[in-house]
Formats: C-alpha cells, structure tokens, sequence
C-alpha cells in the first residue's frame, strides 16, 4: 500500500516550491544526478515508450555553448546555474521499444506514421520533464525550468547529426530564495476542472 | 531551505509506485480531487500559462460517454476506476494570462501564432499531467495514466462547442496489486543522458 506523503513532503514537492532564478555557490555532484536520473525513469510513460533524454550541462565550455539560444532575460540566471538540464526527445525513441516494452510491436505503431511518433515523444517526453522538476525538489535540488530560448540553436549547437530534439530547458542547483519573485495567481478549481 | 524527502517518500512517488489496471472498492472523494488540484495548480509552468484543464468522471453516465472512445485493452480498467480524468488543455490558454502574468503582454506572444500557442499547450499541458500523476500518489491515490484512445471521440463527447482539446487519460483510485504487470526495462543512465 503507497503511503500518503506527509505535509513537508508535499510542500517541498509543489505549495512552498518555487521557480528560482539566482543559485548559491553550492554545487551539484554527477552522484546527485545520476540519483535524479535513478528517480526520472520510474515514472510511467506510454508503452513504456521513455523517450526522453537529459544533457546535463555543468562545464562552463558546455553553458558557453549554450548561451547563444538563451534570451536575455534567461541568459545570467542560466549561466550562474550549477547545471542546465538540455530536456530532449529522440525522435526514433521507438526502436527502443522491442526492448522496453517486449509484449507486442509496438515499433511498427510508430515506424509508418511520424505525426503519431511525434505527437507520443512530445507528450511523453514533456510528462517525463515534469518528473524530472519533481525529483529534483524531491532530492533538495531547486529548479528553475524554462523555455524562453532558440531550439534551433540548441539542435545546431548540440543535436546536430543525432536523432535528439530539444524540448526545454531546467536550471538546477541551490536556490537564492531573494532572487524568487512574487507568487503568481492560479487558477481557481471552478476554472480549470469539472466535475462529472 | 527545501527539504529532500525521505526514502519512503521517494517509494510512494517514484520508484515503488505503478500504473495500475484493476481497482479497490474504495471511493475518491471529491475533497481528495480538490486537494489534488491544489497542489497540481502549483507546479510551474511557462509564464505561468497553467493551460491544462481537467475533467473528473466519477459517475457512471459520464462514464458511459467515454466508452465508446477506449480501445478494447483500455474499457474494464477504465470503467471500473474510481474517478477517470481527462486531462486536456485550453487551446486559448492565454486569455487567461494578463491575470496570471500581469508582469508584461503574454497574451499576445500566442494570438498571433497558432503554432506557438499550440506547442506550448500541449507541452505545459503534458509537464502539467506529469504533476498530475505525482500529486496523486503524493496522496496515497494510485493512477493508471493511458492514451490508448480516440481523442477526436472524446473531444466531441465531451468538449464539443468548447475551446478544450484532449490530451491523455489518467486513472485515479485504490490499486489492486494483483492486476500489476511486471515492471519493464528501463534506459540506463548512459543511453538516456550526457554529461557534459
């Protein structure tokens, strides 16, 4: 029987979260990440279809390669990160699937139909990035995911010549609580959701 | 200061959970399906766009108008869950955005862009699912997320005349453990992610 988490837990994970912007000089250790890794690939994908795929940016020849894609208003705050998170997907995640999913061909659902593959890559791919925010609160980490960049330039700079598209960006390290801005409103339960 | 959570903690989310196929008698009570959103609504997302929406089937006639839109493997999972949620997103998302990102004229970055405002729908709305998923074993409910099905049906079902499009299904309740399929294969840490 899962144990309902108690409410520290559930504050670190989503009510007293925020989305950070300025980092302490604490670094995060290739342990750590590969932990968060550990954690990411648990969570449940279509057909087990997992086609996400993290670079992990902690050199500052690797974020130099970066900051060209990067707005401005995204660029220092990327760049004083501990690590950036490049989310990707690979476009022919499939042919992991007479592996990942051994009970029936669920390649051939992709291989003749591109839209389909896309659309599933996207979709799952995007639910395993919000895995990936999660576990990093999960594991103490601060985030500060975004996508205010040039994918293109990403691709170019990193994906060129590989099967991988840039989907989003995730700074993570150790949040600077005085650079986090003011909460934003919400949607009321009445405005997002029905009940039927 | 976030605090990481604890290993059982991390069992409950991620790696001792699972999708699940058959279901307890046990009720989701509509309080337990406002406290989730509660914390879903938390999550991040790009200039707080928030463009999920989601619709909670807890009855047997809304029940019954999903039907026809399940694939055969995906009909006695669905209709003996608990609650069934469509998770789906607002396609005009950003009218709501001068309230909930008053800091500068989001609205307009997706007026004029049908293809921006679409991929950033569908990749919100995805990250935001994954919260979905999350926040429910954060609260002890298991879920058993599918796309196994034929959104144009439930998009006319259901959002017919609507500005809301369907993305995927996810399944709420108490699990049967004896409904579990083995757990598959995932990627290891060197075939989904760099260092870099």
């Amino acid at each position: 029987m899962p144990q309902a988490l108690e409410s520290t837990a559930l504050d670190t994970l989503f009510t007293a979260a925020r989305s950070h912007n300025g980092w302490t000089a604490e670094p995060v250790s290739d342990a750590t990440l590969r932990q968060l890794y550990d954690l990411v690939k648990m969570g449940p994908t279509s057909a087990n279809c997992s086609p996400a795929r993290f670079v992990f940016l902690r050199t500052p020849e690797a974020r130099q390669k970066l900051a060209p894609a990067l707005s401005k208003g995204n660029l220092e705050k990327t760049l004083s990160a501990p690590v950036t998170v490049i989310v990707a997907w690979d476009r022919e995640f499939y042919e992991q699937l007479p592996r990942l999913f051994p009970h029936g061909d669920a390649r051939s659902w992709f291989t003749g139909s591109p839209a389909v593959a896309h659309e599933t890559a996207f979709r799952n791919g995007s639910l395993q990035a919000g895995y990936l925010i999660l576990a990093a609160r999960a594991l103490g980490l601060d985030s500060g995911p975004l996508s205010g960049f040039d994918k293109d330039k990403v691709d170019a700079a990193f994906f060129a010549g590989t099967t991988w598209s840039t989907n989003l960006l995730v700074n993570l390290g150790h949040g600077d609580p005085s650079k986090v801005f003011g909460r934003l409103p919400r949607l009321a339960f009445d405005e997002a959701c029905q009940l039927a």
